[in-house]
């Protein structure tokens, strides 16, 4: 009886081992992403530290539970932050009215979380001028240089403005203006309209340079807002992803209808 | 002079072509990820109504900006909520006091945002009985029918909780005692000592059954997170994906030195 029994569960055990060698095809490709490839965070640490837009306050942070017992430590926090606070992601209903406009909670088919990664890198420029516009040339340059960019992709634009400290991302001048580059609409139509692209993303904290937002409002944030894309912010690391060829991930807590979310961006790339 | 451009310029664009075709080896296996597997949100949506442990307040939703002017709308709110808020991921710090215990802020190889998920379907003992444990046994069976429980592996227990309103969500007798499922201390050692997995998850607001969790105080919970480990709470849809072969992602702002923060997680998995 015994006997009978152990050459069953044996037998029954090399079946279900069977059904999970089966199974292992997406865990093959997870190992294959692990191993084979770098995973590069482009997202700031959140801390009262971190920059952000100069109409936010800083996150606070205050201890909510702090307590030692004979059973141990018990450590929680209360976080008070803007949707809006360091690396995150505006939704188009930041800047659009209409009741169709889509917030986070819109963003319930999970594919939404992974993007193709297309970074424009435009540093040497902005280096020379801070007060840069990416212009259509430029994207049209990319292209003659990399190929066509493709539809539902997330189009970065890399300044290394993220190399700036807090105290200086906003770059003011004597007369306490500040300087950072920005978007020209003529690209993001270009994108938008011609390539079909799901997502733009910069390092500074507008869409629009500090100059053009300031004499214009919005304009270029507005755009791509209203056109129904998302808008990426204060991004970073963008040196360590290549042109072409990277996964992004843009995933944040699905915050009922807010207009914009704290967000963990990172991207899956080849290695160097 | 033109002609030669031309020639020259098409050249070139032949060779970026190839060098975009060569890189797009990442971008092939996400078209295969969107296309041939189901994407599930395995997370609540974040709002004052979204199931929590008792000892927090709901989220705080405040306007921050609300405008509309000649350029058009403009929308901000500010959020103030624990760390430990709706479908969340507890650090070892939240309940270890050891200086080298891990925080939010000590997850910067995003490698870590990404695992095989297993799920231990206990749900139908747990529609019998609301205080069920999860033994020792459940896992070993669990591994009779499915083989060996991966190194480094996410593993959840699917009890169907999360089918629960906000309302019933602690399950309350008449003397007001809560009643929800829980993990045994035996499981948990078996899978952290002697399987080395990474994350441990559960649908309940807690690692401990409700009764369990009262009488002794938060051991299984508190045996995680001194083991390095990460636990995760308030998981929904577990009843979407299978007992083997996803990946999960288990993603989240990156707070400084938090203890725990709210967590979009999501698992890509065989289709239907």
């Amino acid at each position: 009886m015994n006997i009978i029994k152990k050459i069953i569960n044996s037998a029954l055990a090399l079946t279900f081992a069977a059904s999970i060698a089966g199974a292992q095809n997406l865990w093959t490709k997870l190992d294959d992403l692990k191993a084979n490839y770098d995973w590069v965070d482009l997202s700031f640490e959140v801390s009262p530290q971190t920059p952000h837009w100069y109409g936010f306050d800083p996150l606070v942070v205050t201890e909510k539970y702090t307590f030692a017992n004979t059973d141990g430590w018990f450590e929680s926090s209360l976080y008070t932050l803007p949707g809006q606070y360091g690396t995150h992601t505006d939704f188009p209903g930041h800047f659009d009215t209409k009741s169709g406009a889509k917030r986070t909670s819109d963003y319930t088919d999970v594919r939404d979380l992974a993007y193709k990664l297309i970074v424009i890198d435009k540093s040497e420029a902005v280096k020379k001028n801070a007060d840069y516009v990416l212009s259509k040339k430029d994207v049209l340059d990319f292209e003659k240089q990399y190929g066509k960019i493709p539809p539902n992709s997330f189009v970065a634009f890399r300044s290394d403005w993220s190399k700036h400290s807090a105290e200086t991302y906003e770059n003011k001048d004597s007369n306490g203006k500040a300087h950072y580059p920005g978007w020209s609409l003529e690209a993001l139509q270009f994108l938008i309209k011609e390539r079909n692209v799901a997502v733009i993303g910069h390092e500074t904290p507008d869409t629009d340079s500090a100059v053009e937002g300031e004499k214009s409002g919005f304009v270029k944030e507005r755009y791509v807002l209203v056109s129904g894309k998302l808008n990426v912010e204060l991004l970073k690391n963008l040196d360590k992803v290549p042109a072409v060829g990277s996964i992004v991930f843009l995933t944040f807590p699905n915050i009922k209808d807010g207009t914009g979310f704290t967000s963990r961006v990172f991207a899956v790339t080849p290695k160097n």
